[in-house]
Protein backbone atom coordinates (compact mmCIF):
# COMPACT_ATOMS: atom_id res chain seq x y z
CA UNK A 1 0.00 0.00 0.00
CA UNK A 2 1.30 3.43 -1.14
CA UNK A 3 2.07 6.10 1.74
CA UNK A 4 -0.48 8.64 1.93
CA UNK A 5 0.90 11.42 3.71
CA UNK A 6 4.34 12.68 5.09
CA UNK A 7 3.69 11.46 8.55
CA UNK A 8 3.71 7.68 7.54
CA UNK A 9 7.39 8.44 5.91
CA UNK A 10 10.46 6.94 7.63
CA UNK A 11 14.32 7.42 7.52
CA UNK A 12 15.53 4.43 5.94
CA UNK A 13 12.76 3.32 3.91
CA UNK A 14 13.54 1.97 0.41
CA UNK A 15 10.77 2.46 -2.70
CA UNK A 16 12.07 0.23 -6.27
CA UNK A 17 9.51 0.89 -8.97
CA UNK A 18 8.83 -1.25 -11.58
CA UNK A 19 11.22 -0.98 -15.32
CA UNK A 20 10.12 1.19 -18.05
CA UNK A 21 12.03 1.15 -21.51
CA UNK A 22 13.35 3.67 -23.27
CA UNK A 23 13.29 3.37 -27.09
CA UNK A 24 15.24 4.58 -30.04
CA UNK A 25 12.04 6.80 -30.52
CA UNK A 26 11.53 7.97 -27.21
CA UNK A 27 15.30 9.26 -27.22
CA UNK A 28 15.18 10.94 -30.17
CA UNK A 29 11.48 12.82 -29.41
CA UNK A 30 12.37 14.03 -26.64
CA UNK A 31 15.79 15.42 -27.53
CA UNK A 32 13.62 17.33 -30.48
CA UNK A 33 11.90 19.15 -28.02
CA UNK A 34 14.56 20.20 -25.19
CA UNK A 35 18.21 18.56 -26.00
CA UNK A 36 18.46 18.92 -29.82
CA UNK A 37 22.24 17.75 -29.91
CA UNK A 38 23.89 14.82 -31.99
CA UNK A 39 24.30 12.80 -29.37
CA UNK A 40 20.77 12.46 -28.47
CA UNK A 41 19.05 13.03 -32.25
CA UNK A 42 20.85 10.55 -34.78
CA UNK A 43 23.09 7.92 -35.08
CA UNK A 44 24.87 8.77 -37.46
CA UNK A 45 25.82 12.08 -35.85
CA UNK A 46 26.57 10.68 -32.57
CA UNK A 47 29.46 8.68 -33.54
CA UNK A 48 31.36 12.40 -33.52
CA UNK A 49 30.54 12.89 -30.17
CA UNK A 50 32.06 12.67 -27.08
CA UNK A 51 29.31 9.32 -26.79
CA UNK A 52 30.09 7.60 -29.99
CA UNK A 53 26.55 6.70 -30.18
CA UNK A 54 22.91 7.74 -29.42
CA UNK A 55 22.21 8.18 -25.86
CA UNK A 56 19.54 9.86 -23.98
CA UNK A 57 19.35 13.34 -23.07
CA UNK A 58 20.42 13.73 -18.81
CA UNK A 59 17.07 15.77 -18.64
CA UNK A 60 14.98 12.98 -20.43
CA UNK A 61 16.68 10.19 -17.76
CA UNK A 62 16.04 12.90 -14.59
CA UNK A 63 11.98 13.45 -16.23
CA UNK A 64 11.66 9.24 -16.55
CA UNK A 65 12.80 9.16 -12.77
CA UNK A 66 10.34 11.60 -11.86
CA UNK A 67 7.68 8.81 -13.61
CA UNK A 68 9.45 5.86 -12.13
CA UNK A 69 9.15 7.94 -8.44
CA UNK A 70 5.03 8.57 -9.24
CA UNK A 71 5.18 5.19 -9.98
CA UNK A 72 6.78 3.99 -6.24
CA UNK A 73 7.71 6.46 -3.80
CA UNK A 74 5.55 9.09 -4.44
CA UNK A 75 2.29 6.97 -5.58
CA UNK A 76 0.21 7.72 -2.82
CA UNK A 77 1.17 11.36 -2.00
CA UNK A 78 0.38 12.31 -6.16
CA UNK A 79 -0.60 16.24 -6.16
CA UNK A 80 0.06 16.48 -2.32
CA UNK A 81 4.02 17.70 -2.65
CA UNK A 82 6.34 19.83 -4.08
CA UNK A 83 9.86 19.34 -5.12
CA UNK A 84 11.49 22.11 -3.40
CA UNK A 85 15.32 22.17 -4.28
CA UNK A 86 17.52 19.26 -6.24
CA UNK A 87 20.35 19.24 -3.81
CA UNK A 88 22.84 17.04 -6.95
CA UNK A 89 22.25 15.26 -9.81
CA UNK A 90 24.74 12.88 -11.38
CA UNK A 91 25.00 11.38 -14.47
CA UNK A 92 26.42 8.16 -13.81
CA UNK A 93 26.67 6.26 -16.97
CA UNK A 94 24.64 6.91 -20.84
CA UNK A 95 21.07 5.51 -21.61
CA UNK A 96 21.45 4.09 -24.80
CA UNK A 97 18.31 2.72 -26.51
CA UNK A 98 16.05 -0.46 -25.12
CA UNK A 99 17.50 0.27 -22.19
CA UNK A 100 15.12 -0.49 -19.34
CA UNK A 101 15.35 1.50 -16.52
CA UNK A 102 13.77 1.75 -12.45
CA UNK A 103 14.48 3.79 -9.90
CA UNK A 104 15.25 3.05 -6.07
CA UNK A 105 14.36 5.66 -3.98
CA UNK A 106 15.38 5.63 0.23
CA UNK A 107 14.47 8.39 2.96
CA UNK A 108 17.35 9.98 4.12
CA UNK A 109 15.77 12.46 6.27
CA UNK A 110 12.50 13.94 7.78
CA UNK A 111 11.93 17.17 9.52
CA UNK A 112 8.28 18.26 9.75
CA UNK A 113 7.19 22.03 9.85
CA UNK A 114 7.45 24.13 12.87
CA UNK A 115 5.11 27.33 11.13
CA UNK A 116 2.57 24.75 9.26
CA UNK A 117 2.03 20.99 11.33
CA UNK A 118 0.07 19.92 8.13
CA UNK A 119 2.97 19.18 6.28
CA UNK A 120 7.54 18.83 6.40
CA UNK A 121 10.48 18.12 4.20
CA UNK A 122 11.84 14.61 3.23
CA UNK A 123 15.05 14.43 1.66
CA UNK A 124 14.78 11.85 -0.44
CA UNK A 125 18.06 10.00 -1.92
CA UNK A 126 16.97 8.24 -5.66
CA UNK A 127 19.17 6.20 -8.05
CA UNK A 128 18.50 5.45 -11.38
CA UNK A 129 19.28 1.87 -12.61
CA UNK A 130 19.92 -0.26 -15.90
CA UNK A 131 18.78 -3.55 -17.12
CA UNK A 132 22.69 -4.46 -16.27
CA UNK A 133 22.22 -3.01 -12.36
CA UNK A 134 24.43 0.15 -13.47
CA UNK A 135 23.61 3.23 -12.16
CA UNK A 136 22.11 6.07 -15.02
CA UNK A 137 21.79 8.62 -12.63
CA UNK A 138 21.90 9.54 -8.54
CA UNK A 139 20.12 12.34 -7.33
CA UNK A 140 19.14 13.66 -3.75
CA UNK A 141 16.01 16.20 -3.43
CA UNK A 142 14.08 18.23 -1.11
CA UNK A 143 10.11 17.52 -1.08
CA UNK A 144 7.44 18.99 0.80
CA UNK A 145 4.70 16.84 1.49
CA UNK A 146 1.49 17.37 3.22
CA UNK A 147 0.47 14.63 6.44
CA UNK A 148 -3.04 12.45 5.15
CA UNK A 149 -4.88 14.52 7.44
CA UNK A 150 -3.90 17.83 5.48
CA UNK A 151 -7.19 19.77 4.25
CA UNK A 152 -6.16 21.83 1.35
CA UNK A 153 -8.70 24.57 0.20
CA UNK A 154 -9.79 25.65 -2.89
CA UNK A 155 -7.59 28.07 -4.55
CA UNK A 156 -5.24 28.09 -1.51
CA UNK B 1 29.25 34.65 -32.28
CA UNK B 2 28.96 31.82 -30.49
CA UNK B 3 31.79 29.92 -28.38
CA UNK B 4 32.79 27.15 -30.00
CA UNK B 5 35.04 25.88 -27.66
CA UNK B 6 36.26 25.69 -24.28
CA UNK B 7 39.22 27.80 -24.61
CA UNK B 8 36.94 30.63 -25.32
CA UNK B 9 35.17 30.52 -22.58
CA UNK B 10 35.32 33.31 -20.06
CA UNK B 11 34.74 33.49 -15.82
CA UNK B 12 32.12 36.05 -15.83
CA UNK B 13 30.70 36.04 -19.24
CA UNK B 14 27.06 36.05 -19.50
CA UNK B 15 24.48 34.71 -22.37
CA UNK B 16 20.82 35.62 -22.11
CA UNK B 17 18.69 33.21 -24.05
CA UNK B 18 15.88 34.27 -26.51
CA UNK B 19 11.98 34.04 -24.60
CA UNK B 20 10.04 30.95 -25.38
CA UNK B 21 6.47 30.75 -24.19
CA UNK B 22 5.26 27.66 -22.61
CA UNK B 23 1.53 27.05 -23.34
CA UNK B 24 -1.29 25.03 -21.64
CA UNK B 25 -1.00 21.82 -24.00
CA UNK B 26 2.71 22.39 -23.32
CA UNK B 27 2.57 21.68 -19.80
CA UNK B 28 -0.31 18.80 -19.76
CA UNK B 29 1.83 17.13 -22.76
CA UNK B 30 4.83 16.77 -20.66
CA UNK B 31 3.05 15.92 -17.37
CA UNK B 32 1.22 13.17 -19.21
CA UNK B 33 4.99 11.46 -20.27
CA UNK B 34 6.45 12.27 -17.15
CA UNK B 35 4.73 13.83 -14.57
CA UNK B 36 1.14 13.23 -14.14
CA UNK B 37 0.04 15.38 -11.12
CA UNK B 38 -3.04 17.06 -10.84
CA UNK B 39 -1.72 19.98 -10.64
CA UNK B 40 0.40 19.05 -14.20
CA UNK B 41 -2.50 17.71 -15.41
CA UNK B 42 -5.65 19.71 -15.00
CA UNK B 43 -7.27 23.26 -14.27
CA UNK B 44 -10.15 21.93 -11.74
CA UNK B 45 -7.93 19.23 -9.91
CA UNK B 46 -4.83 21.56 -9.71
CA UNK B 47 -7.25 23.89 -7.35
CA UNK B 48 -6.83 20.77 -4.89
CA UNK B 49 -3.37 20.82 -4.62
CA UNK B 50 -0.49 23.21 -2.97
CA UNK B 51 -0.71 25.14 -5.83
CA UNK B 52 -4.08 25.85 -6.65
CA UNK B 53 -4.05 26.23 -10.09
CA UNK B 54 -2.14 24.39 -13.11
CA UNK B 55 1.64 25.08 -12.85
CA UNK B 56 4.64 23.37 -15.22
CA UNK B 57 6.20 20.72 -13.72
CA UNK B 58 9.74 21.33 -12.54
CA UNK B 59 10.89 19.07 -14.97
CA UNK B 60 9.63 20.73 -18.01
CA UNK B 61 11.08 23.61 -16.57
CA UNK B 62 14.51 22.07 -16.25
CA UNK B 63 14.51 20.63 -19.73
CA UNK B 64 12.87 23.73 -21.52
CA UNK B 65 16.35 26.02 -19.65
CA UNK B 66 18.41 23.30 -21.33
CA UNK B 67 16.52 24.21 -24.84
CA UNK B 68 17.12 27.90 -23.84
CA UNK B 69 20.95 27.03 -23.04
CA UNK B 70 21.36 25.60 -26.50
CA UNK B 71 19.80 28.65 -27.92
CA UNK B 72 22.28 30.64 -26.38
CA UNK B 73 25.60 29.63 -24.03
CA UNK B 74 25.70 26.23 -25.74
CA UNK B 75 25.04 27.39 -29.29
CA UNK B 76 28.81 26.62 -30.34
CA UNK B 77 29.54 23.88 -28.49
CA UNK B 78 26.53 21.56 -29.08
CA UNK B 79 27.64 18.15 -29.73
CA UNK B 80 30.75 18.66 -28.19
CA UNK B 81 29.72 18.55 -24.66
CA UNK B 82 28.28 17.17 -21.70
CA UNK B 83 26.95 17.03 -18.49
CA UNK B 84 28.72 16.39 -15.45
CA UNK B 85 26.60 17.25 -12.76
CA UNK B 86 24.12 19.05 -11.51
CA UNK B 87 25.00 21.15 -8.35
CA UNK B 88 21.74 21.85 -7.51
CA UNK B 89 18.18 23.20 -8.91
CA UNK B 90 15.53 25.18 -6.96
CA UNK B 91 12.44 26.05 -8.12
CA UNK B 92 11.62 29.51 -6.87
CA UNK B 93 8.29 30.64 -8.26
CA UNK B 94 5.94 28.08 -10.27
CA UNK B 95 5.58 28.44 -13.96
CA UNK B 96 1.95 29.23 -15.30
CA UNK B 97 0.46 28.64 -18.70
CA UNK B 98 1.27 31.65 -21.21
CA UNK B 99 4.69 32.28 -19.36
CA UNK B 100 7.69 32.81 -21.41
CA UNK B 101 10.94 31.80 -20.34
CA UNK B 102 14.31 32.85 -20.87
CA UNK B 103 17.34 32.05 -19.68
CA UNK B 104 20.72 33.94 -18.11
CA UNK B 105 23.94 31.98 -17.49
CA UNK B 106 27.12 33.16 -15.79
CA UNK B 107 30.19 31.23 -15.98
CA UNK B 108 31.05 30.70 -12.53
CA UNK B 109 34.77 28.38 -12.97
CA UNK B 110 36.96 27.24 -15.46
CA UNK B 111 39.32 24.43 -14.88
CA UNK B 112 41.41 23.00 -17.73
CA UNK B 113 41.77 18.95 -17.75
CA UNK B 114 45.15 17.81 -16.61
CA UNK B 115 45.32 14.68 -18.22
CA UNK B 116 42.98 15.64 -21.42
CA UNK B 117 44.83 18.78 -22.65
CA UNK B 118 41.47 18.76 -25.29
CA UNK B 119 38.91 19.66 -22.95
CA UNK B 120 37.98 21.25 -19.33
CA UNK B 121 35.59 21.56 -17.40
CA UNK B 122 33.00 24.21 -16.73
CA UNK B 123 30.60 25.55 -13.58
CA UNK B 124 27.87 27.29 -15.33
CA UNK B 125 25.03 28.89 -13.53
CA UNK B 126 21.53 29.55 -15.07
CA UNK B 127 18.74 31.26 -13.84
CA UNK B 128 15.56 31.07 -15.73
CA UNK B 129 12.92 33.98 -15.69
CA UNK B 130 9.82 34.85 -16.39
CA UNK B 131 8.28 37.54 -18.46
CA UNK B 132 7.29 39.27 -15.05
CA UNK B 133 11.61 39.06 -14.71
CA UNK B 134 10.79 36.58 -11.40
CA UNK B 135 13.21 33.64 -11.65
CA UNK B 136 11.30 30.60 -12.00
CA UNK B 137 14.56 28.10 -11.80
CA UNK B 138 18.07 28.75 -10.71
CA UNK B 139 20.24 26.16 -11.80
CA UNK B 140 24.37 25.41 -11.43
CA UNK B 141 26.09 22.44 -13.10
CA UNK B 142 28.96 21.51 -14.25
CA UNK B 143 29.74 20.57 -17.94
CA UNK B 144 32.88 18.94 -19.89
CA UNK B 145 33.71 20.94 -23.17
CA UNK B 146 35.84 20.04 -25.33
CA UNK B 147 38.14 22.80 -27.07
CA UNK B 148 37.71 24.35 -30.44
CA UNK B 149 40.47 22.03 -31.66
CA UNK B 150 40.10 18.85 -30.21
CA UNK B 151 39.43 15.99 -32.70
CA UNK B 152 36.74 13.29 -32.48
CA UNK B 153 36.83 9.97 -33.35
CA UNK B 154 34.44 8.22 -35.00
CA UNK B 155 33.44 5.44 -32.28
CA UNK B 156 35.27 7.42 -29.03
Amino acid sequence: MPVTGFEQFEVGQKFTSAPRAVTTADIKQFAAQFDFQPQHMDETAAKATLFGSLVASGWHTASLTMRLMLESILEGVSGRGLGIRINDITWSSPVRPDDELHAVSEVMSLRPSRSKPDRGLAVIRTTTHNQRGEAVQEMTGTLLILRSDALLHLGN
